[in-house]
């Protein structure tokens, strides 16, 4: 952050580690008691690894969770800094995509797990995006009723948000992430020379993710984001900074809630109209990744929002330009191969995991960075909004 | 307990409840801070579940998991007593034995319990026996990351053991309960009538548990047990009041320690050895169920002491008269087709959970009632006991 940065959200950073060619590590602390870890987000992480991971984990094995993406790119890396820590390892590999978070690849993964007779003081690593973290942590949080699990996340989406705070999960025939676990990692390794190999498709949709902390309650983070988003997409010192408050503003509410029995529920702004997105378009990633997903369910929220009367129009619209300038998508029209008919969109909803005496709970927002917890929204409502977004084809 | 009942274990149970025409309830309480629930056992509880439920939870509906064996006998029961309630439910079936705690029925009764529209607040009910309350657990500890779970033993394996302190899991191709999840149920309900319907054979089984948790810390219970075996085989009030100081037992060691960081190992006594004689006989419940094989457990734990030269050769005796009293086997020789060869046991004993550093960890004892956690035993005792054992046909 240079001296142009919003102040309010540098503060709790803290710098971590030094070295002569590379920026120092940033480090943010995610407190949960005795489970508390870190997040750790610098150049060079994965070569340095197996350091890292011996400071925190007394470990003499790890599984090494990779799709076909991470695998040729990372797992020799990560495997030799941890057999120069004296840390036998093994590479379990998946096919990337959304579809790898199925029941019939988690028995694979869990198996594979226990062949590499990894015990409980042993570790997984979940070295990929979010599909490999979300699957390999269900899989961490389940062989043996609980493995220690290390969070080496390469997409920026990964970074900022699912290898944060715990959650783990693979899809339900009936919905994504139903089937899942709440496992918090022992340590998080947030690589920035990972992102440099990673297609601008998926930087785009992870920095959706950015956009959603800096609408739920930061909204000086928002303006900042307005004013580097440039710099943050060009990579280096401004990118790292955003990872990390992103990081931060997720592991400030997981330390409150982390089970999601009340406010983490705010994490989900964006989400209860993105996973029926995903839901309907079967998720398929040709079609609609989840940070497009989340870029238009955010955009979505603001619309209801001032649908509802909550929100002046204004929020809407800056939040569907800073969308549009960092060339994200933001309405059902945007969905490739459209988004089905009303009742398949509202069947979708109907099976959110949030979803109490019949209606979603949704995230509204009263403007930028105002975002709050709705509960008991009419499904009339609901149902003239969608309406009224399908006709639409701004 | 009547008079002549051993001191020092009847003084916490809770009578809880009266009626006319049966005995009044039994209670035991497992404190667990805000996850702490009660154990009620007692006549009629099945008819009763609907209202015990309702002053536990807000559930407005239920998928109750049954088997082919107790789906007929208890589900329009435990239904009709819902309904009654204003709690509607969904029945879901599998089929009984231990083949069912695999990746595939795991997925079906998941994907059944989504379909019954289960929401976070609702219940999952394991209505049957210890596969029920293993399967039913865990997929109620991880649908929408883990819904409310109501635990309705049928047997007594499960009224003492499976269905308190929660544990639950699904077998791997590599050994049993090595995928699973803690999820501590809200209400445990063991219907005394329940068992009065079960299979001589599997009753024995389940008395097993019984004795272990007397081997485990209570000699006086172990002596009351030899007192009183013929009355709580033949029902009452003694049955009632053995499986309520099981489940006191149960109770105090999971409280101390609910995730098995340490005290917890104690309740594995009979498991290390049990759990491989599962998997070498393919977990065939005609050859041997789970009871079967911690009887026998539990006898080589003793004579294992014994042959360290832990415990007088006295105490593997009397433990194996009184499993040989109630019918239970304690040897090897005792498992039908046999347990094949020494490499074959030592093979799957290292799968056990418990493995650090490559040697299992085991419950071993200086008599009855003083059993103890023991790390580190070398591989070459553990080979040459087990010679010894496969030699024996006593």
């Amino acid at each position: 952050m240079n001296e142009q940065g919003v102040e309010g959200f540098t503060a709790q950073i803290n710098r971590r580690g030094e070295s002569a060619s590379a920026p120092p590590d940033l480090s943010v602390k995610v407190e949960l008691g005795t489970r508390a870890y870190e997040i750790v987000i610098g150049e060079g992480l994965l070569e340095r690894s197996g350091t890292l991971i011996a400071q925190v984990s007394k470990a003499k094995a790890a599984a090494i969770v990779v799709d076909e993406n991470t695998g040729p790119l990372y797992a020799n890396k990560v495997s030799a800094a941890l057999g120069a820590c004296g840390i036998r390892s093994a590479v379990i590999g998946i096919k990337p995509g959304e579809r790898s978070k199925s029941f019939s690849v988690y028995e694979q993964v869990c198996e594979a797990i226990l062949a590499a007779r990894i015990g409980r003081d042993d570790l997984v690593i979940a070295l990929g995006g979010g599909v490999v973290g979300d699957l390999a942590g269900f899989a961490a949080a389940t062989v043996r009723r609980g493995v220690a699990l290390v969070q080496m996340p390469t997409t920026l989406l990964a970074q900022v948000d699912s290898s944060v705070g715990g959650k783990t999960g693979i899809n339900s025939s009936l919905g994504k992430n139903l089937i899942g676990a709440f496992h918090q990692p022992t340590l998080v390794l947030a690589d920035m020379g990972a992102l440099d190999s990673l297609p601008a498709r998926e930087f785009r949709a992870g920095y959706a993710e950015v956009v959603k902390y800096a609408l739920i309650d930061r909204p000086q983070f928002f303006e900042w984001l307005e004013a580097k988003r440039a710099e943050i997409f060009s990579g280096g010192v401004a990118r790292a900074e955003a990872i990390a408050e992103c990081c931060r503003a997720k592991a400030a509410i997981v330390a409150l809630d982390e089970t999601e029995t009340g406010e983490r529920a705010l994490l989900n702004l964006g989400h209860t109209f993105g996973h029926a997105l995903e839901t309907v378009t079967g998720y398929d990633g040709a079609r609609l990744v989840h940070g497009e997903a989340v870029a238009i369910g955010c955009a979505m929220a603001f619309r209801f929002s001032t649908a509802l009367g909550l929100a002046d129009p204004e929020a809407p619209r800056r939040v569907e330009a800073h969308l549009a300038a960092a060339g994200l998508p933001s309405r059902l029209a945007h969905v490739r191969g459209g988004t089905g008919s009303l009742d398949a969109l509202l069947a979708a909803m109907a099976q959110d995991k949030k979803v109490k005496d019949g209606t979603p709970t949704f995230i509204l927002a009263r403007g930028i960075g105002k975002s709050f917890i709705q509960r008991g929204i009419e499904l009339s409502r609901l149902r003239d909004f969608l309406a009224a977004e399908l006709r639409s084809n701004g």
